[in-house]
């Protein structure tokens, strides 16, 4: 029945997933999901403050912790999390796993797609609950914890849907002998993996992690969630709807499992290393992203840290541009994994159509258009948000000390809503590209380095070795030379980058869509694995036939 | 042109690897292939014994080495092959894949499959070739590193064809933003990793290095080939028909390099380790392979040793079954990485039409059909061949005392054609279920283990753990229960392992079928990688999208 109801959703996602053009289950506007919906999800959320989270089926063996606290109010939410031990995690998820592990990919696949859908009813409570813990504006946190993350979600639906039917349940095969034949019966099956572990980050814990859950799920394998204990609530909510979509179709809640902890005792590595854990999902910092990938025997998916890149060589319209960039850098104050940082420039400028506009000229304008849009009542607060911890402002305080000229100090900006809301506008330095030592780092937050380079062929050298060195998840570039663009697509592709041109207006290089872009490639330092390659799917399980002989 | 020549075969060849039904592109009757094919490749092979290999295309820059012996005739083949050091190799394989990576992947599949063609006029060469340089009988020779390593080969190209062309080249993705829309150009590009490097092993020089040739060459990987010192002339024969192709068609020779060095100085670490590596293929054994999975930064597939249990609980007809197994045991003297092993049989014995067998009974009657076959003057000495080394031999002398009751004893079965061969025959232990030191181990060559367990579930349990702990290829099975039946296979599929079931006849379990059976899971210690499923293709190069804004 759940499988009738969803037919249409799988196949035309699946259907998307391969065709790559526009497509989006849930839509990213607020207001396509009804006038109550709005009203009713902020008071939900008002109403878990202060209390202990009950809506997981998990049994609590060692007792609750919790230990949010809002970027915008600076208040505790107060909420607390059962804790669990390890080996409880691990044997609950396991007994649920092999259960799980027999239902058909159809099954499986309607299951998980319902649970999208329940989800979708608390979208706007997952959205004050992201804002409340990340930083990230309402828009930002309704959309990427939302219909966003949802909609990666089901790519990797759609996508384990196709890849675990690559090959037929089974098939007669007979092999011609002159004058006999042998025949054998064949079967294939997708073996899951075993359990995985899904480590989620305190910036987007719910859109970088949906995808490998969902992966894990499809692919028939029960998963536990391991949030950042700063940010639980996002993700408490929605494994929350899942275990209450899997109870109520007779399926075991444990298969998705939330093990929250806390930053006195993280549980983090002990779940890593426990033998019965054989799938690995991170998002996060490099040091810990590369402990990941060293352990042994562990099939494991990272999106670490990167410094991305913009190369500026020829524009149309330099004001277009510098304010689009001017968005990208300040959008979440910076604090996307998308977000560009190295901003390569040649010292003898850019070429417009009216003619070269020195390195200087150009700085300016940029540094111009990022203090109107961070001063714009309308505008500034509101594409910042608020920056997630003291740490981060403390680095872009720092950067300001680090080498290079200031060009501009970021800043406190009011928020009229949340006056004691933690921000800071971005910073601006002008490097030189003998300054590999600070632009080579990432300097997570908002702070952008202008590179003055020798030329555009230099920019192009230096981008791709920071995506060879360091990782990179995004490239922006600006030319309106074809042969030039070619040199870039080539030199930064070759560094396994994607390369967004020209972007002007309301598409920005930090936005990746679901369905169509894929996220992170899996071939630099800045992650091993990609939102959603068929890579992604196809490691979470194993190919094993079995043969009968037919006498 | 090429690619209208080829076209057919390559979609026959997709669409058998998606049926898995029976499929073969090259027969494997060697009267397929003329009158004339076998005594000019004998002349040939012969031709090239005592002088230095001059088919490759490869500039020399160290000098010149070889050491193959013959397990037939104890003699030198006399034949050098030319030994250039690891720098160049390395930058010449760069030089060429760069230039390589451009085709299209049409153009690829076409040229691979056209290499093909080639190596199949070499086929009885390549033969000759590998029976003096491992041992296998003329006919395994011939099948093993001809048609059937040809059909795998076309397997990977296939598999590469289908996953190179998941995603379309370009695509316009436009978004709706209320009255506007955002209009994108995408376009999305397989990035091949960069330099393949596929390691051989003495036993099967052919079979198990085409595979990861072939799907480092169709995802536009360029490929250094290090064979084993003691087995170089079936895969010299083989690069050089494929640098001739190559080359006939305007591409760079050294696209597909062999790298051939001395036991007194192997190069294999220096390339594993050359940071322009960037996938390794392995074969051989478990502690080699584990070093090659322990390098960071590199995507590595890997064949290693396990222990291959046969469950015996019930038969219809035991002489079949006995006879069957006894072959197993034999062909090429257990020196196939599918033989089995160990044979977990009741105490209580093996249920018949007529009553139960003790395990005594079974355990004479199988000691009696491996002395009829290896005693047999038809049969004996081709099914054995030699073996491939003295170290084999020895392995196989100490397992006799081991510990366990020895039921019969190895010893040299005389071989007509080749008075000087060295051979083996099988050594037969009884052990019990505690002596898990002695069948816990791979003992490589013509060694069975008969294990006396409580009961079926008992067997079950063992070959589980065996293959968890330290791998299996193959597990065969015998049962006339479905019961039983499903048990077995649900417990060695747990374990990665697929299983075989009541193979009688002119089918063993020794042998997987290209197109249809997958040739190790990648699952359990075994090895990390599976002829050919859609993991072993998509890891060999990086999916990257460019968007260019439309204004």
């Amino acid at each position: 029945m759940l499988i009738a109801k969803h037919q249409n959703i799988i196949d035309n996602a699946v259907k998307a997933n391969h065709e790559r053009t526009f497509y989006a289950q849930y839509p990213e506007h607020p207001k396509a999901y009804g006038e109550e919906a709005p009203p009713q999800g902020e008071a939900t959320f008002k109403d878990m403050l202060n209390k202990p989270f009950s809506l997981l089926k998990q049994k609590v063996t060692e007792g609750w912790a919790g230990e949010e606290v809002s970027p915008y109010t600076r208040e505790p939410l107060g909420i607390t999390y059962p804790v669990i031990a390890v080996d409880e995690l691990v044997k609950a998820g396991k007994r649920a796993g092999s259960r799980w592990a027999q239902l058909s990919v159809a099954d499986r696949a309607s299951i998980l797609t319902e649970t999208l859908e329940k989800i979708k009813d608390h979208f706007f409570t997952i959205a004050h609950a992201t804002m409340h813990t990340t930083g990230q504006s309402f828009m930002m946190s309704f959309q990427a914890s939302g219909p966003h993350a949802n909609d990666r979600a089901l790519e990797a639906i759609a996508m384990g849907y196709q890849q675990l039917q690559h090959f037929p349940e089974q098939q007669t095969w007979e092999k011609p002998m002159g004058k006999i034949s042998i025949k054998l019966e064949k079967t294939f099956k997708a073996i899951p993996r075993g359990l995985g572990l899904v480590i989620g980050c305190s910036t987007f814990p719910v859109w970088n992690s949906l995808p490998g859950m969902y992966a894990d799920l499809i692919t028939g394998n029960a998963v536990i969630v391991k949030p950042h204990p700063k940010a639980v609530l996002p993700i408490a909510i929605v494994v929350a709807a899942i275990q209450q979509v899997l109870e109520e179709n007779g399926q075991d809640p444990y298969t998705c499992q939330l093990a929250a902890d806390s930053s006195e005792h993280l549980v983090t590595k002990e779940l890593c290393e426990h033998p019965e854990i054989a799938l690995i999902d991170y998002t996060g910092g490099s040091s810990f992203g590369n402990y990941v990938e060293s352990l042994k025997n562990k099939t494991v998916f990272t999106e670490k840290a990167g410094v991305n890149s913009v190369i500026l060589d020829s524009v149309k319209d330099i004001d277009a541009v510098l304010n689009n960039l001017a968005f990208s850098v300040s959008l979440y104050s910076g604090q996307m994994c998308t977000a560009p940082q190295n901003f390569f420039i040649p010292e003898s400028g850019v070429n417009t159509p009216n003619g070269k506009l020195s390195f200087n000229e150009v700085a300016t304008k940029f540094k111009d258009a990022i203090v109107a849009l961070v001063n714009n009542p309308k505008m500034g607060a509101g594409t910042l948000g608020a920056v997630q911890n003291d740490d981060t402002v403390q680095r872009v305080k720092d950067a300001q000390h680090i080498g290079g000229k200031v060009l501009l100090s970021g800043a406190p900006v009011a928020n009229e809503e949340f006056t004691g809301a933690r921000t800071f506008s971005p910073t601006v330095l002008e490097v030189s590209s003998a300054d590999t030592g600070i632009f080579e780092k990432e300097l997570f937050g908002p702070v952008v380095l202008l590179v003055k380079t020798k030329d555009t062929d230099h920019s192009i050298q230096l981008a791709r070795q920071m995506a060879i060195s360091h990782g990179a998840i995004t490239c922006g570039a600006y030319t309106t030379d074809d042969t030039v663009k070619e040199k870039i697509a080539d030199a930064m592709n070759s560094a396994f980058t994607p390369v967004s041109f020209n972007f002007t207006g309301f598409i920005w290089v930090n936005q990746h869509a679901a369905f169509s872009d894929f996220h992170v490639t899996g071939g630099n330092p800045a992650g091993n694995a990609s939102f959603t390659n068929p890579e992604f799917i196809v490691k979470r399980f194993v190919w094993v036939g079995n043969r009968t002989y037919v006498d």
